[in-house]
């Protein structure tokens, strides 16, 4: 199937209406985007009203009290945090630090390290994951490392929801510092990974390889995609040379305020941990019961198929959805998908039941 | 003299007190940045937050909307504008079109064009203007560029407030046409250059020359550089050239928003240029007869030094101008300049006055 009107990221609804004939006020639930359904915290609003005075000067340029926020959160030094125009920009970066060299990705994978390889005259060799579990097999990535000089990781995977585990990661970290080969891993969904971001995020790994690179995104977990907010973590000597790619004053205002009182909610992070731990396990035996196939998930979205069982394919279910009112996320542009599955974000309890009776009705 | 400590943009006034063991609530008015002293626009505030809802969703990724007003503010096709991360973004995006390539830049002029350059890896030539006029010898321009790929201009220049008037460019544009060398002037001031910007902008030279690229920035001229908002302008491959260096989302919600209320407000523009009108031919006057050399100024903002009836030098005069509570410009970090001149950012008239005063007061 020819898709080349579709949108390339989720939650492009007007494009999508537009391409099935949908009339632009079609009443649509947003299954498309994986954030946070509980952001953003109430008192957000009220804190971007008292910093709009601040948007009358330019930013400090270094950023130093949102990267000692960073540095405190992660247990890091702020020389170890660069402050980026969401976690897109800290892709640029790691791509920017290793301009004309060969890297290395996953397919299926978030398609901006590709892009931003290219950008930066990368040659990229796509390592694949294999369905229906598409998970990683640590000898066969190991053994495709031989010229690469940089590896984009994604963890847990966009959009396959798969977690490489730690012990994994280390072993490839070992093998990797051997041989001169920068990893960068996307953590831009850890803290909605399910168990303690102590547990499974590599910050603590940071002090001890210096060829390792993590990038993350503030606005999923807080829900404020518009604002802007990410980071990149590193030892210092990449911070540095990552700084030196980077426009100046590229976090706008009121995203380098809202670090550090986002990153001190610590009840609306506990709240969203209870919300992973109870929903997910919910909506994947449900999801299953319904006979689709799912992909053991370890973020807060859901790759998923008809079953064998079912005569619909995924584009036909994707438009029984939309027209239907719900929205989820195609996977045309996701090499190695192709448009054979669909991506369903996690919502709170009640919208994700509206789902599962609109894909019953639709998979009939 | 050595200035490690002192911060290399304008507005920085934390770490010049430091520098200087001035306590942090030491008053000062600011003529360090070169923002317009009548932004933002009154009714800004209460539109951004009618828009704080937004930032719980992805901007759509090719901010149409924002484009067409642009494209209509020029007189261009949205096909010619690509929306930045403000001006710097832009300017960042510029030099990667040219990466690896063979650069030239004028000094003194604002720094990010060689840092640009460098961070992608072009190389750097320096055309110098020179004291006291810093007037651009066409002539010499010319015979200056024969194996260069880019040239980068500043236009009013950033920080001699000097412009290179249109039929000087037009004759660069002819020559480097032929060349093959991409042009591209930062228009960052030119709403604030004084005459009506159609006299002075070259927007409507880009449909003749397609090796011409024009940045803009919307933040000085309505006060918000705390939001980053700029745009380059260009012909349509190189805009979809530059597009794909860009990270996606980088412009955020709010910023993209008030591209069209922004445009639309032509009192704030016309009450704008009636101030540039009156004021700045009043303050190269009154700076004149304290004995200043004053570089003519086509912009916001005057480059001074003390003349030959002055015993002081201009870090004297900066230091004193500081504990007296007036913050301008050093220009240690200006190649060419190397410290021997101020920058004083152009105030409403009352603002201006007390500069007055306190130069006077500080010149004895």
């Amino acid at each position: 199937m020819s898709v080349p009107a579709w949108p390339s990221h989720g939650g492009q609804s007007a494009s999508l209406l537009a391409h099935f004939d949908l009339p632009m006020d079609h009443p649509l639930e947003d299954f498309s985007a994986n954030l946070n359904p509980f952001g953003p915290p109430v008192w957000v609003n009220a804190r971007v009203m008292e910093e709009l005075a601040g948007l009358q000067r330019y930013p400090v340029p270094d950023y130093a009290a949102a990267r000692r926020a960073i540095a405190d959160h992660h247990q890091l030094t702020p020389d170890q945090v660069l402050l980026t125009n969401g976690g897109a920009e800290a892709i640029f970066l790691a791509a920017a630090l290793h301009a004309g060299q060969r890297a290395a990705v996953i397919t299926p994978s978030f398609g901006e390290y590709a892009r931003a390889c290219r950008a930066h005259r990368l040659s990229v060799n796509e390592i694949p994951l294999a369905a229906p579990d598409f998970r990683l097999r640590l000898d066969a990535l190991l053994s495709s490392l031989d010229d690469i000089e940089v590896l984009f990781l994604c963890r847990p995977n966009n959009p396959t929801a798969t977690l490489i585990d730690r012990d994994a990661m280390q072993v490839l970290l070992e093998r990797t510092a051997t041989q001169g080969c920068c990893v960068v891993v996307d953590e831009a969904f850890i803290d909605m990974a399910g168990d303690t971001p102590a547990e499974v995020s590599l910050t603590a790994y940071l002090g001890r390889y210096p060829h390792l690179i993590l990038l993350h995104s503030l606005t999923k977990f807080f829900t404020l995609p518009g604002l802007r907010l990410g980071y990149l973590l590193a030892d210092r000597a990449t911070i540095n040379a990552a700084a030196a790619h980077q426009p100046p004053w590229s976090v706008n205002h009121i995203a380098a305020q809202l670090v550090t009182p986002l990153l001190a909610d610590k009840a609306f992070a506990e709240r969203t941990r209870q919300w992973i731990t109870l929903e997910r396990p919910r909506m994947a035996v449900a999801l299953a019961q319904l006979g689709l196939e799912v992909v053991p998930s370890q973020a807060c979205f859901f790759l998923i198929r008809p079953g064998a069982g079912h005569t619909i394919n995924s584009d036909e279910l994707f438009e029984r959805l939309l027209r239907r009112g719900v929205l989820v996320r195609h996977t045309h542009n996701f090499a190695g998908l192709d448009g054979e599955w669909l991506r369903l974000a996690l919502r709170d309890a009640p919208v994700n039941q509206r789902l599962l009776k609109a894909l019953h009705d639709c998979l009939r």
